[in-house]
């Protein structure tokens, strides 16, 4: 035997940021915005800090956030959730293994859809689950029953997803998910349904949260992201949300994990939570805005650009826009000679890698988002 | 088979603030300080806030931060550890969880020493291992050789300790730690040493870190807490330090845990731990001079305090104090009849628990601490 950990290598993000660092490139790679995130959140944040408490707060969250987590679903998902539902943690990666943790039985086989989030598989196999990757295929990645019950056996405890989906930048139709909603039900699985873009969803598409499905609301963990929201990346503030009997598992996994998050940016992030819907349809214009941008720069540029509607993420087809690399060779070949970083999709493929296709974050100002085009364009 | 943390409670220290809320009592539960913390720190995040990045920073911490830290312990404490070897985490509690998802492999016997830390026994089953705990005995919670060689096998693996001691204010004798150092080498075990209250050790002793004793060096996880040093229990800053072989593993369960820190505590932080050791001596003799004052205030009402040399902590001895109730009835009469919360001893022994003693934080303020004493006095 050897430490489970032994064999993994480090994430794609932190080895590329670091390579970025290194470098100078323009990082496209690691997901986060450029700016400094909105400035009254931020002042907000340092009041409390100068205001208010730096000791622990309750372990499950202030109670200000837990009710403002509610109530901002309330609103703009149209669920039901009490505060007591609410569990704040660390960020989202925190609330995904604090969900593992909690729920995997050693032995508990847990489905996931790749390409998938890359903490996804690991984390699994550390709290003991037997890890079934259903593999989509591209270019529309489309969930069918037939794939999802060919890997089901009566093992399977656990869907543990993503919507919107981070690399593809998918959305879920409904026809999707109300399949997987459906399989849940029939097979009693728990879904851990990681909803950290709920808010980058474009082109006038809702968020459909798989908690409101039939059967869903007291089956399913929905994970969220304060740093996604409100482009904040570094405060790892998130959030687990499950009907009473699950959220008391995930509070027991939690409090042996971090056990709580600092109490200043649990206020701000409670502010913003109630701002008007009009603070979160401009943020969301801004950045369909960039979405638009790049892939109309990479277009121009001689790239086919895959369509993305939701995240902060883009992908390009590497033979489709006739360059010959693998997506490794070509991220690795960009971040020195065309100075840009990029994410290798096959990063996300633990199984039948998909290596033609390159992703790139658009969370950026628009003169970094033109340097990065002109400097991929000069490359091809 | 039922999820591992089904049968688990809530966090002692969790459930004796919510009481403590609850009731208005005055909480001597749970151990965070009643001040704000150093106004200096708190400034330094505020402004980190609105002048530097709310973006993720490096996975293992701030560059700033792993320099400060290894630069601390090669002041205060003689250690030689390189900025590399500094991994920062969220809390000293993620870095206890990190330390052992990543070095316990299914089956490993992990050794502890009881009374214990209460997230310690749960993390390890969680992790796969098993958990071989050397309960000592008061009042003066000797390591003996003979003790510890009962208790390892050819499949231990691990010692988790911590020194000083929670709950017990114990500061390890140097002659202990030899001993727990000499274990550690001869069956080739790695040393988790939690050392979270190594700027609270009072009467002019120094702190000993375990990885300084021969042999130590490349198998001593040392976690440490801003939390702690600084009084701002709310931060979750921690770190691990250990030898590059180590770290390597423990950055690979950190990245899948919370993946990164507030990067402005990590500056405020890095700041707090370059300021001058007059600044640590004095913090120190405020919190010698509290405990110190309810060890005075709690004997002169009749109480028989224990003997404690470190930590936030003091505990009363409830027979010795002719107080005829168990450690858990005499917490929850004192909660609702006096107003004052406080800690079992018995939440800290997971086998043959020692029920006759009480624990108490004085890292109050000076009137909190007298009427603390007076309820106390009242109730007897
Ligand atoms: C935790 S770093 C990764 C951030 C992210 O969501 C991404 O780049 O996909
Ligand atoms: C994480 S809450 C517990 C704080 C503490 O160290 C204690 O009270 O012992």
């Amino acid at each position: 035997g050897h430490p489970v950990y032994r064999d993994m290598s480090t994430t794609i993000f932190e080895h590329m940021s670091a390579r970025a660092r290194e470098t100078g490139a323009i990082n496209l790679g690691q997901g986060f915005p450029e700016g400094p995130g909105p400035r009254a959140m931020l002042q907000a944040a340092a009041d409390a800090l100068l205001t208010r408490s730096s000791q622990y707060p309750p372990m499950s969250g202030l109670p200000e956030l837990r009710s403002a987590v509610a109530g901002h679903y309330a609103r703009h998902q149209q669920l039901d959730l009490s505060p007591q539902e609410v569990i704040v943690t660390s960020g989202a990666t925190e609330a995904i293994a604090a969900s593992l943790l909690a729920l995997v039985r050693p032995g508990d086989e847990v489905l996931m859809l790749a390409p998938l989030y890359d903490a996804y598989l690991p984390l699994v196999e550390r709290a003991g689950g037997v890890a079934k990757v259903v593999t989509l295929a591209p270019p529309d990645w489309r969930v069918t029953r037939a794939l999802l019950e060919a890997a089901i056996t009566p093992r399977t405890r656990i869907l543990l997803m993503n919507n919107p989906v981070n690399p593809t930048g998918i959305v879920l139709r409904e026809s999707e998910l109300a399949l997987l909603a459906d399989l849940c039900v029939t097979h009693d699985l728990i879904a851990l349904c990681d909803e950290v873009w709920e808010q980058t969803v474009y082109d006038g598409i809702p968020h459909r949260p798989l908690m409101a499905f039939p059967g869903m609301r007291a089956r399913t963990v929905k994970i969220g992201s304060a740093g996604k929201i409100f482009s904040v990346t570094g405060w790892k503030v998130g959030w687990m949300c499950a009907a009473p009997p699950i959220a008391t598992l995930l509070a027991r996994a939690h409090q042996f994990l971090t056990f709580t998050t600092p109490p200043n940016l649990q206020w701000a992030v409670a502010q913003g939570l109630s701002w008007p819907d009009a603070w979160f349809d401009r943020q969301r214009a801004v950045y369909q805005a960039s979405r638009d941008r790049l892939a109309a720069g990479l277009a121009a540029a001689g790239y086919v650009v895959q369509p993305s509607g939701a995240t902060w993420f883009l992908s390009i087809d590497l033979p489709a826009s006739a360059i010959a690399l693998d997506d490794m060779t070509f991220c690795d070949r960009i971040i020195d000679e065309a100075g840009v970083a990029a994410i290798p999709m096959s990063a996300f493929c633990p199984q039948s890698p998909v290596t033609h296709l390159v992703r790139l974050c658009f969370a950026k100002a628009d003169a970094t988002l033109d340097q990065a085009i002109a400097r991929l364009a000069a490359f091809r």
